[in-house]
């Protein structure tokens, strides 16, 4: 441990949520030192998820407060904890809310990204190691979520929730690669897998399904309809290949039946990345019998059900759901990275607001008005 | 037309479903000649499928009677209509409920067999051509079932409802490939394709879920559990592969969470095979998450509802659904007849009982009781 911090306990400002749904307070917090298999990483710049909103509005899902939210983000390694071997102070790195312990039999598994140690675990907390949490406040404990926590200027990781990436990346574009972009994009290219001329449905016009637009186009798919409840999304969506647009506001049957009708039977693809049950149905009903394939990607709350004649499933159709986007964190991502340094992935266009840190609420009015796709958050060391 | 009945009305015997549920009337039936890109068909050989049982149950499905039944069959044509050139008088065939224009896109695609024109339509009791029926008694019309209608000595098809096979193969056995034993074993070889060494679920144990569980024992599956609500089923079991057994009855929590306890997660694969709506939920969510895939075969009730938690999707599980185990009938069926006779896939094991076409009414009772397999219905002209 060469720096001056390491193995001492970090005072620095953190948001905190102490509350369901009322605004993140800057506080000063404690931040511990990284456990066995812990790292403890200086988060440079974070933006805001949907998944941050659900638990912090905590409408749908269970309510665990104080909270520090956040987990798409980009950071530098400060300290490292007991065994770990992977990763070492300076490393440029990408906290990841599904991590990869390398052992267990997803990570084995070429199809899976679901590790059984790390992967997300909204309702904990605390740390996997001794159950504890690393913030405090006043001697306080304040919880953790998804493994990540980025809306402080210090957290601590599981070396597997933690992808190392190539240092001169630019942490203020690819921390977006930490959730929403690889999400969405790896929906439709890892799971989906739209063919070349082919049609795909976009549920849900935010970072994640302009991401999952973005796999299609580049995919090659020739119509890529868009939708969503927000008609002030699709003038930036066509920036993501989006090309047909439907609000099923406009319409007075089921959105389903209307890309049924514009598609001669149904998309051959789409991907739901809005978390509405309402859109998730449509969302597999509105794919092709014989062929059509749907992937969930939005997180439902709680209590909800999936419901759809049986029928729809025998005609042949598929339906699926992914984490971000099936890829492996600490396997995949720096591959994407490097697509990103490539100029083989856009990622700027996603990025369409940005606020100091102190005004970090500021990117919750701006989601939960619809408005821009992606706010980065500047810590501003 | 080289046959003294071509053209002609043949009057034949044929067991008509009166009313719902009860036993079948074998009636002298008048058969008119096959109109346009239609077939009449001399039956030797047929089976019963519980697709039957559950139309002449007309439980959960509309009833439409007087009608007649039987989809699963062998037999030889005796004249073809205008049109016709695939097919001649005398070629051996097995008339499939679901058919193969050859045109439409759904026959172009290489993942479909749900032919626009010709897929199973469980409602319709007429012709496509004129929308009238081609059985007669008294002059007063008799509904066809699935396009097939083959318990009846002469049926009349159309020409793309009917593959033609290889002359040498006995009718008494591949007429089982008609419509249980290709959708169990392809739903598993075609759909599910389960990789070798890998563990399967197979609800219901009847000539379909059996087939299904031969798919999965061919395909070189370790663990092959077979779920019945009929212990009775166990035994004859063994003969197809599966070595492990559960009845949903003996536990006193749900089957998946019996499976997922036994399996350590959940299965590899599973396919549902018994029409129960709680079998098909069972099915999805014994499926392991990060790969698991599930198989639906059985057909529902027309009021069913699939209902599960859309987290079980976003696990990373996928549910499909098949007709005729994705075979295409008038491609795929006479390959896999020559499979049957290069001793590559073992029919005679499914086919348990056998009654002259007078005594049709006992293969109803033997399925409904839960006895045996397959019972063959000889024609015996
Ligand atoms: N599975 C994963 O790994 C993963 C990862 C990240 C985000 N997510 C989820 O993906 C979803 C999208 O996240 P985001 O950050 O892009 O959110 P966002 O708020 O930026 O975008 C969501 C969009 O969906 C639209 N929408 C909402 N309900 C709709 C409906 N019924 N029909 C059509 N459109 C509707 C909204 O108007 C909005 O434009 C969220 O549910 C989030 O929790 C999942
Ligand atoms: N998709 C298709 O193309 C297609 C084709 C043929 C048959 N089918 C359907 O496949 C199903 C099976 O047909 P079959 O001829 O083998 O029937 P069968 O009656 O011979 O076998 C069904 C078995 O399922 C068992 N079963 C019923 N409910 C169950 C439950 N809840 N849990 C566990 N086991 C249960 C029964 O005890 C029986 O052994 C039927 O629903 C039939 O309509 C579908
Ligand atoms: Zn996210
Ligand atoms: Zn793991
Ligand atoms: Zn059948
Ligand atoms: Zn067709």
């Amino acid at each position: 441990m060469s720096n001056s911090t390491a193995g001492k306990v970090i005072k620095c400002k953190a948001a905190v949520a102490w509350e369901a749904g009322k605004p993140l307070v800057i506080e000063e917090v404690e931040v511990a030192p990284p456990q066995k298999h812990e790292v403890r990483l200086k988060i440079l710049f974070t933006a805001l998820c949907h998944t941050d909103v659900y638990f912090w509005e905590a409408k749908g899902q269970n309510p665990l407060f104080p909270r520090i939210f956040g987990h798409e983000a980009g950071g530098i390694v400060e300290s490292v904890g007991e065994g770990v071997t992977e990763l070492q102070p300076g490393d440029h790195v990408l906290p990841v809310f599904t991590g990869e312990c390398k052992e267990c039999a997803h990570c084995k598994s070429e199809e899976s990204n679901m590790c059984d140690l790390l992967r997300i675990n909204t309702d904990r907390g605390t740390m996997l190691n001794d159950g504890q949490t690393r913030f405090s406040k006043d001697g306080k404990p304040i919880y953790h979520f998804v493994g990540t926590s980025t809306f402080s200027e210090y957290t601590v990781s599981h070396v597997g929730s933690v992808a190392k990436i190539n240092p001169a990346a630019p942490l203020d574009k690819v921390c977006v690669l930490s959730c929403g972009i690889c999400t969405g994009f790896g929906a439709t290219v890892n799971v989906a897998k739209p063919k070349k001329g082919s049609s795909v449905a976009i549920f849900g016009l935010g970072a994640v399904g302009l991401a999952a637009a973005e796999g299609a186009r580049v995919s090659g798919a020739s119509r890529i309809i868009g939708v969503d409840l927000n008609s002030n999304r699709f003038e930036e969506a066509k920036k993501f290949g989006v090309n047909e647009f439907v609000n099923p506001k406009d319409h007075n049957k089921p959105v389903q039946e209307v890309i049924a009708e514009m598609t001669n039977g149904g998309v051959d693809r789409s991907v739901e990345c809005t978390g509405s049950i309402q859109a998730m149905i449509s969302a597999f009903e509105c794919v092709h019998d014989g062929w059509g394939v749907a992937v969930l990607v939005g997180v439902p709350n709680k209590d909800d059900a999936f419901k759809t004649h049986p029928m729809n499933f025998l005609n042949e159709r598929t339906l699926k759901g992914t984490f971000y986007g099936n890829y492996k964190p600490r396997t995949d991502l720096p591959c994407v990275v490097e697509k990103y340094m490539n100029k083989e992935m856009e990622l700027d266009k996603f990025i369409t607001h940005s606020v100091p840190f102190s005004e970090i609420n500021k990117a919750f009015e701006y989601m939960l008005a619809g408005q821009g796709i992606r706010c980065i958050i500047r810590m501003e060391h």
